[in-house]
């Protein structure tokens, strides 16, 4: 996985875990994409500073995931209900297009598990 | 929830962050049902010392989940494929609307969501 995306998910599940310094610097540079040069000049400290902080934080994230390994988890459930979303388009597939009670619920229940993930 | 039931699935979810020793007085007391003085005995401390510990274990477990909330979010997420698993039974008992080997695909479909919870 792109480290950006990975650390990305990781200040999105372990964030308040971070002092809040922490947590808005590493939220400007993956979320916001700021530069290290903007988010000095935001914060009125150097550019060192920003990377110190940044190294910091990511260290902290990546300890949580090698402890709790919630991302890890998630990402093993997600692969489980997308690939029961498939095998339930392969059912409603073969159905013609006027949908029956049967097939609408199933359209129900892809959507609810479609918002888990 | 009953607190014992509610710091046993804590400990699972965030026993690692926990010193070795708080996660294993915890493991004993909420999860092998062994007593204060049992405990004691087993690790030659005082009931009170034991006492102490599992308030700090508990304290910092409930702390984490304030923090990150992941009891809550797999709650949730549980409730949903419950949900999901009772209607995909209303739909297999209607068998007209699918034939032998949709209702396969379905069953098929519960046992991986099933895996889930």
């Amino acid at each position: 996985m792109d480290k950006k995306v990975e650390l990305s998910i990781l200040l999105d599940i372990y964030g308040n875990m971070l002092t809040e310094k922490q947590s808005k610097l590493l939220d400007d540079y993956y979320n916001n994409d700021l530069s290290l040069s903007e988010i000095a000049e935001n914060n009125e400290i150097t550019r060192q500073a920003v990377r110190d902080n940044l190294k910091k934080g990511e260290n902290n994230l990546l300890e949580f995931e090698e402890k709790l390994g919630i991302m890890k988890q998630e990402m093993n459930k997600e692969k489980v209900i997308e690939n029961v979303l498939k095998e339930i388009d392969t059912i409603t597939a073969n159905k013609d297009s006027f949908d029956s009670k049967e097939i609408l619920k199933l359209k129900k229940i892809k959507d609810k598990l479609n918002s888990l993930i």
